[in-house]
């Protein structure tokens, strides 16, 4: 095995020393890229991209060979997993992702398998090994998943949705059903991470995006229960490298001391709450990542220089932190913002790592 | 001055001992409404509802006329105020509010005037004179605003948005002329707020939909310090009755202890709060005004009746609390799922107040 070349990020995911705070963006492949725009439209579909080892592991590499980034993150999308079970997935334009075959009735639930990683999500795992062998050790590439509790929503919506009718009806009315559709849902979520890590994943990420639509009460037993069972359940260490794990749930900063106790490595912090606060209700139990407003990629670069400099003197000295906007890159953010943005977390982070 | 029948909205803001909890409902009144459909239909457009006082104060009493319900909320809109500042409000069928003319630069800041409540929006205190006339003291009513942020965000943006992509430019590159917009619209709110009062608004509330999309800092500057301007410059005091003043910041429960300083009698709890965690968090400072998942409404009476009493035990014995959801009323929700609600707060709270 040869080593990294860059192991910032892992070395901060374990709360290791390291020289300046690495940096990474939630959806660093994406629209905001014209390199990215211009493969999305020759790929035809959002999903044919997916699809497609050789186009995801260009997408993936092309935020990476134009920024001194600290990682790279699979191109690819939390809906896999149901798709591969199944429920017919397809974008329609402009309205976000949809399913054919949304899952509402006892029978709906019971019908779902679980999906072989190395089969029917072949795909992921052939481009996880390309992107690998195309990093050729340059940077750790992160691998990730929806919660289940995320992919439920969807599932169970069969789209999009602000008010959540369909599934919080099912939480409410039969949770026994979700529960086991939940269950279901984990398994796959656990051995399609593993192939992840098995291809080639140097760190994975459980992605909540829903789990802030959840009161305390449900949070813990529909979204945390099964995301703690998934940690539980990875392979936390390939080829002797330890493999950190990290925990995202959005608008979930009321909850951060619980999900420290899941034994994940480290939390995805929105901007919501303050890194200072969030470090002193964790203790040393996990690294942080976050946590820029991503809207402030709209300001000027001496304006998102000052802004950064806040966020690493929140975080303060000393190893644990991984530099990150709050949530995903807005499509309508100039570029080289972003070279800014990244400059400026290893300019400024020096001084805490001595 | 004739006594209110039903005070107890009034009294459990002001922490005043009550025979059962009282209830009302964002958005009460309003499209998961047969009847109210029908007037929205006759009327035309949204706007034309809104204009017309008689139409206005028919939909007003709508759900006070079908439910057991503590208290009326004056129908209207937040972004009355932006309108009467000329910048031309208008709905696009399914697509939320739009502005003709947003607010984007200096000069456009410069040229905002303060509308007279009694002239430019005189057809909501009319609304309002009406409304008191019809309701008899019957059950107190309760008059709005946006919170200067929220408006700003509508008034620069133009429309909804998911990314507050033109207000958070302004708020990061040009911060002093966003200051400059959120005093000119604090000046309104508060005059606004004041002419609702002296046309017979009993309780007013702030609603600050959009707070929970900045940083800590950045709520503390440019949202809850306008909102504490306003509940410093409001009348609390109506031919010898106190008028409570609510402030409500949707996702803004990690800064509720800054909210309780700003003078306000009570604060709105969205459903992410255990409402114990925030008595607690709150101490005897205020009165705390939710917290019920909209959602819980799609669900079966008996489960219903269930979550109701388990959201009354959150907050437990005495005054105090207003029962509310933790958001506006879904527009698909069945209507005897809210008449099972409001019968389940006064049944189960009985045991809360001995």
């Amino acid at each position: 095995m040869q080593p990294l070349q860059n192991d910032r990020l892992i070395k901060a995911l374990l709360r290791e020393p390291v020289d300046v705070t690495p940096v990474w963006m939630m959806r660093q492949a994406g629209r905001y890229l014209p390199e990215y725009r211009k493969i999305r439209k020759q790929a035809g579909s959002f999903m044919s991209l997916c699809t497609n080892p050789e186009l995801a592991c260009e997408v993936t590499l092309q935020p990476v060979d134009r920024f001194p980034l600290d990682a790279a993150i699979l191109f690819s999308d939390i809906l896999t997993i149901p798709d591969a079970m199944g429920l017919g997935l397809y974008f329609a334009d402009g309205e976000g992702p949809r399913f054919k075959n949304p899952v509402r009735t006892s029978a709906d639930v019971k019908a779902l398998g679980n999906p072989d990683p190395e089969t029917e999500l072949r795909y992921v795992m052939d481009a996880i090994r390309l992107i690998r062998k195309e990093l050729d050790n340059r940077i750790p590439l992160i691998g990730f998943a929806g919660s289940p509790w995320t992919l439920a929503t969807y599932m169970v919506e069969g789209s999009s949705t602000k008010t959540f009718s369909y599934v919080k009806r099912m939480l409410y009315n039969e949770p026994a059903l979700l529960h086991q559709m939940l269950n279901t849902v984990s398994r796959s979520v656990t051995a399609y991470l593993n192939a992840q890590i098995s291809a080639g994943a140097q760190v994975v990420m459980i992605f909540d995006t829903w789990g802030g639509v959840l009161t305390p009460d449900d949070y813990a037993e529909f979204s945390l229960r099964y995301m703690q069972k998934i940690v539980g359940g990875l392979a936390r260490e390939q080829d002797g490298q330890k493999v950190p794990v990290i925990l995202f749930t959005k608008g979930g900063c009321q909850w951060l001391e619980d999900m420290a106790d899941t034994g994940a490595d480290a939390l995805g912090i929105d901007w919501s709450t303050d890194l200072a606060m969030a470090r002193k209700r964790v203790g040393d139990r996990v690294a942080l990542q976050g946590n820029l407003d991503p809207a402030t990629l709209y300001a000027d670069p001496d304006i998102i220089y000052g802004k950064v400099g806040k966020v690493l003197k929140q975080y303060g000295t000393g190893s644990g932190h991984v530099f990150n906007l709050g949530h995903g890159i807005n499509p309508d953010v100039n570029p080289e913002n972003v070279a800014a943005m990244i400059n400026a977390v290893h300019q400024i982070s020096e001084r805490y790592h001595i």
